[in-house]
């Protein structure tokens, strides 16, 4: 495991960077006033984001008198970072400047028959080969790569796979030989990269104990204590889709009877929907996620009684880990969530204090993810920088975020 | 909050005093490898654990031909720790010396109609005054005072307390008031000194994800992550009694329907007993819980068919907090576990495949706690010896535990 000087590092410069982002070109004074840290902690910090190329001075500023401040912003002439975001049926990629800004968008479409880890890498290196195209002349600093499933993150392991039945392939191994790159990779599951992205670009910035509740197919909830991702022993924390809510209630892919994904995974929506009367037919499941929510801002009595179903049991859910683990911040998001949050979230405010005991509840916030990126593969992207980020050696006290 | 600097130095203190109460006189050396902690850091610690009274040198050792090496022990003659349990029926008292052995022991009992701050204040008084007539000539350090309920540890708080209706009692100040007490005052619930008694000085030690799963007339979860108890956001973490685990479940004494509680806190426990055919009747709860251990053992049905009921919910149960957290280790504590953890644990662990994930279930280590000592007393004393070694200044690297 990482050390905590390691993590205090990594904390205080992304609250640097994050504050950089949001308003550069700035001096070392401000960036002290905006983390908190000292300025001599800032300055050494910044001594070493400049030789990682991380960061580039950007002009004097009038100090009123006094010598020149020397301003700051993120080096977006830098290298760049490769997010990644494989899923069932198509890999995403999108290469960032150290602004974390994109600056090339790809998609490869995957069909379902193609569930072998060979077929996958095709179409890594398909995409890949495109990036390295468009941005021929930049070094890429890292690959951060999300997978379905099961990782072994020191590894590299894809352990298990639950939409294409694999089992420990040695994921990593095998995309650096494929890619031939020199850049570092990074492996996790999505659940965690989306948790990362929150964590460090989204509203989990500065939060102490945050949760990040992802609906969608499969449903789960993504843990940081102490500005720093929650894996647990096995990188398999979160599995928050398979805990029981019901002994009685319907059958999860999982194969046990009454997981709460089983009734707020989408399929388990649309079966709620379908036992409230609605007969219609979809080509994908994300249309008919789309329709429900449209019959839900129309009144439809079906789409109603179903969100509120939905909701009953998204409240006890998320009841039981807040009861749990007492977190400061709720955030929901995954496609599932972009669809329905709107509908979910006031029936979910409703129901919680019947649920969550009282003091944990004084405490709580909850919120829908608002951010207009693709967290899953910013977040990939954020691990690759955790990476490069490491390589600094400076510590200082601990910034507030 | 803590900074993770006292974070690293409190568990680097525990850890060097751990192995010196298990194994002394030992040598600074001796401690390095033990701890793996460097020679310098174990040298700047125990120069200041002699500074603070908490070790002393005690004699030399031959280093084969060199100087002779010095060698240490815990101080058992200086300063003393006093823990105290409050419950609705008693409150008990340990008083410690440094090698946390028990200098003297009392309880006080608690009528159940004495229901006011100032009862409680008086028996805490009470017991405290046969503590120091005993002990005259022994300095306090400090004392730590596990309460029932909900606590707000930075204020001293008694925010709520199920049993008397309390709300908001600033306890620890009219503690402080009562007792004129040089030493300071550590206040906090059973489940967190319970479970800080685990991690200092039960199973808990080095483990880094840890969670002690107390059964009582209430049930909860105390986890430690990081070699550091996990509070939560108000100090509520915990709370598994009021996760709902079947919404059609019995009634819960927090008022609502199908909390675990309801069914493995001792009440529920006995109902299912009653259910199964058990007519007999008992003064206390805790006769009841110990004859049903003793029907179990000779093998009576309804006792065998209870037991079994109540494993398969506390694998539900158990199951859906490994599936959150993942952790390294379970232990099972409180006085249900003590006198039916040997029947419940192998059912436990013959259901715990059916509903934990196979990549969780790997790492976990389940156990009953099998300390003779009363943890939730010595974990109220660990509290104030956490206070005591938080005036050392020195830091080092992360002790391996
Ligand atoms: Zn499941
Ligand atoms: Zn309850």
């Amino acid at each position: 495991m990482q050390s905590p000087s390691r993590d205090i590092r990594l904390r205080n410069c992304f609250s640097m960077l994050r504050h950089l982002l949001a308003d550069h070109p700035s001096s070392r004074p401000d960036l002290a006033k905006k983390t908190g840290l000292s300025v001599a902690t800032v300055s050494n910090l910044v001594t070493e984001l400049i030789d990682l190329g991380v960061v580039v001075e950007a002009g004097l500023e009038d100090s009123g008198g006094g010598r020149p401040r020397m301003l700051l912003g993120p080096n977006t002439d830098g290298g760049v970072l490769i997010g990644v975001d494989v899923a069932t049926t198509y890999v995403k990629f999108e290469a960032y400047d150290l602004a974390l800004q994109v600056l090339f968008r790809i998609e490869e479409q995957v069909d379902l028959a193609e569930d072998t880890p060979e077929k996958l890498l095709d179409h890594i290196a398909s995409g890949m080969a495109a990036v390295r195209e468009v941005l021929a002349d930049r070094e890429i600093l890292g690959l951060g790569v999300s997978l379905p499933g099961q990782v072994d993150v020191a590894g590299g392991i894809s352990v298990s796979n639950p939409n294409w039945n694999w089992r420990d392939v040695a994921f990593k191994e095998l995309l650096a030989e494929r890619l031939g790159l020199d850049a570092p990779i990074y492996l996790d599951n999505s659940l965690k990269t989306v948790t990362a992205g929150e964590l460090w670009f989204g509203d989990g910035l500065g939060v102490e104990r945050l949760a990040v509740v992802v609906l969608g197919t499969g449903v789960g909830v993504g843990l940081a204590f102490d500005g720093k991702l929650y894996r647990g022993a096995t990188n398999s924390a979160g599995e928050w889709g398979h805990t029981t809510i019901d002994p009685n209630g319907p059958v999860c892919r999982c194969g046990r009877r009454g997981c709460i994904e089983a009734r707020i995974g989408a399929p388990g929506i649309l079966r709620q929907w379908a036992a409230m009367g609605c007969d219609r037919e979809w080509e994908t499941q994300e249309s008919a996620i789309e329709a429900l929510a449209a019959d839900w801002k129309t009144g439809e009595e079906p789409a109603v009684r179903t969100i509120e179903a939905v909701a009953r049991d998204l409240a006890l859910g998320v009841a039981n880990f807040v009861n749990l683990v007492n977190p400061d911040l709720v955030v929901f998001t995954g496609w599932v969530s972009d669809a329905l949050g709107e509908a979910l979230l006031p029936e979910l405010r409703r129901r919680l204090p019947d649920h969550v005991l009282e003091s944990a509840l004084g405490a709580l916030r909850i919120k829908l993810d608002e951010q207009s990126r693709n967290m899953v593969i910013l977040g990939a992207a954020a691990l690759a920088l955790e990476g490069h980020l490491n390589r600094i050696k400076s510590v200082g006290s601990r910034a507030r975020l």
